[in-house]
């Protein structure tokens, strides 16, 4: 029966990149009939990635109902895969909080790194399974991607020594060169719509029982987005309308300026409340704030 | 801030014997400030293990509130400390099913081995870390006692090779000898009380809104404890009413036999329904079943 390995919703790098290689690593350790998938479309900046280190998309999988699965970079059900409860999960890699429940033991391993992409790469290195130059270049390009080029607070010395390893196998020498021109086949707004935009990496969050939706959307100039405000504002509450939300949120992450510009509809006293800041007209500067996971999510969670 | 490493309540061999080497474990590798921790009584086993390798017991920790915690060998919390919840759990590794939620990443680690001793012998092994003979010596007597000497079918081919390393450093040389020796030192009875031996080792389950108590006890001859039936009956009825249950089981592991007789209180229809088999004046015996995780847990919740 074959296993199926994804990432999660609205899939970043790191989730396909992740698919991708563990079920390489998988099929190199002699465990068969694993394919790498992925549950929503392929962003802009992967796209860029996979073009550039020659490798295809994985497939798509729309439910997960009698499937053998593998989570990879999530393992909370919201951010999972549709009717997940119907099929079998048989394993975890993530690095994300947890929220998991499991009728019976499996191998499930989180780690606070930067990108699950770092936790893959180590289990080449550790187990000496030979790494094509493909598969690292997507595992170093994740965790460039994760990381916003090592600038998120998230970042860790096991994501910068292992990048470091994996571009030396690359013969890449400017790491930083890399990640900006990853950012910018990220940052084609104009060919977008607001819908676009806001579903590239939109994650849900039940926070003590009010739902809140945060996208991160990363950029090398966050005011090349600013001229889209009233139209990102109003997709923004048409999801909030549809997706029965208390708050919709919208990170515009500024990876030069290191910080971002948040646009928000619904429950916005919250956030007034976290960042002790007034939003103007629905938006704030944040500065310093690049991290949904470490920056956001816990700061907001605190509040309601 | 001192970090304690605690197994679940109701300690087994596992849960003191892993707390003690993780301990050991980050200390040796430059860990400050970390020690090794239990939350309830030692049992007869454990005590001949901890005497056998002259050690001393962990200290008694009596809740979690304001505390830094290492969890292992349990992650769920009704297994756990009490106001688990009013501290903070900083790192999980064990070998049981999962129910976890954490607001930020944390390393958490569970494999589906038969003891959480084989995942932290490995971890030196892995490391090469420094293992002195005392600590070998609780990591094997745990592997030993928690696969009841490799019979149990948890068993994996990694404790059984762990297992033999680690007998290879201490020069035993008859595994099978050394485990019953072991489990008689468990099986001294005639000393203690009804409510002694149902609190040996019992767990509380939530299976779909159903609280069921199951304690196992492992015997060299399951008929040493026959004679006290009655009392034993009466003891399970009691914690029934005290805490609420609606299924109150102990189950009597013979590791010679390999098999149990299993007796219950409550709702024991769900037993019939689950193992086919008649209760007779409230116990059955249970051919081949030796692991409450494997064989008894997830087939009562099937049946729940």
């Amino acid at each position: 029966m074959t296993t199926y390995i994804f990432g999660h919703k609205n899939p970043d790098t790191d989730s396909i990149c992740s698919a991708i290689a563990y079920a390489d690593f998988k099929a190199k350790n002699s465990e068969k009939d694993v394919v790498a998938a992925r549950i929503g479309n392929i962003n802009n900046e992967t796209k860029f990635v996979l073009e550039k280190f020659k490798t295809a998309a994985p497939v798509v999988l729309k439910d997960g109902a009698g499937k053998k699965m593998i989570l990879v970079d999530h393992n909370q059900e919201a951010q999972s895969i549709d009717l997940r409860d119907k099929g079998e999960v048989i394993e975890v890699l993530d690095h994300h909080n947890i929220n998991f429940a499991s009728a019976c033991t499996i191998p499930f391993l989180t780690e606070p790194v930067g990108a699950t992409c770092t936790i893959i790469a180590n289990k080449y290195f550790d187990t000496k399974t030979q790494l094509d130059e493909k598969i690292a270049g997507l595992l170093f390009s994740a965790i460039i991607s994760d990381t916003v080029i090592f600038k998120s607070p998230i970042t860790t010395e096991k994501d910068k020594t292992t990048a470091q390893k994996l571009a030396k196998l690359l013969g890449i020498k400017d790491i930083e060169s890399f990640g900006i021109e990853m950012f910018k086949a990220k940052s084609v707004w104009g060919k977008m719509t607001a819908e676009d935009i806001l579903e590239m990496d939109r994650k849900e969050y039940d926070m003590s029982g009010s739902k809140v939706s945060i996208t991160q959307v990363e950029t090398v100039d966050y005011k090349d987005l600013v001229p889209r405000k009233k139209e990102l504002l109003a997709e923004l509450s048409r999801i909030k309308e549809i997706r029965g939300l208390d708050l919709s949120v919208l990170l515009i992450t500024d990876i030069i300026k290191e910080g971002c510009l948040l646009l928000a509809v619904g429950d916005t006293k919250k956030i007034e409340a976290a960042y002790k800041k007034k939003l103007n007209a629905g938006e704030v500067w944040l500065n310093g704030v690049l991290s949904r996971k470490k920056q956001v999510v816990p700061v907001l969670e605190e509040v309601f």
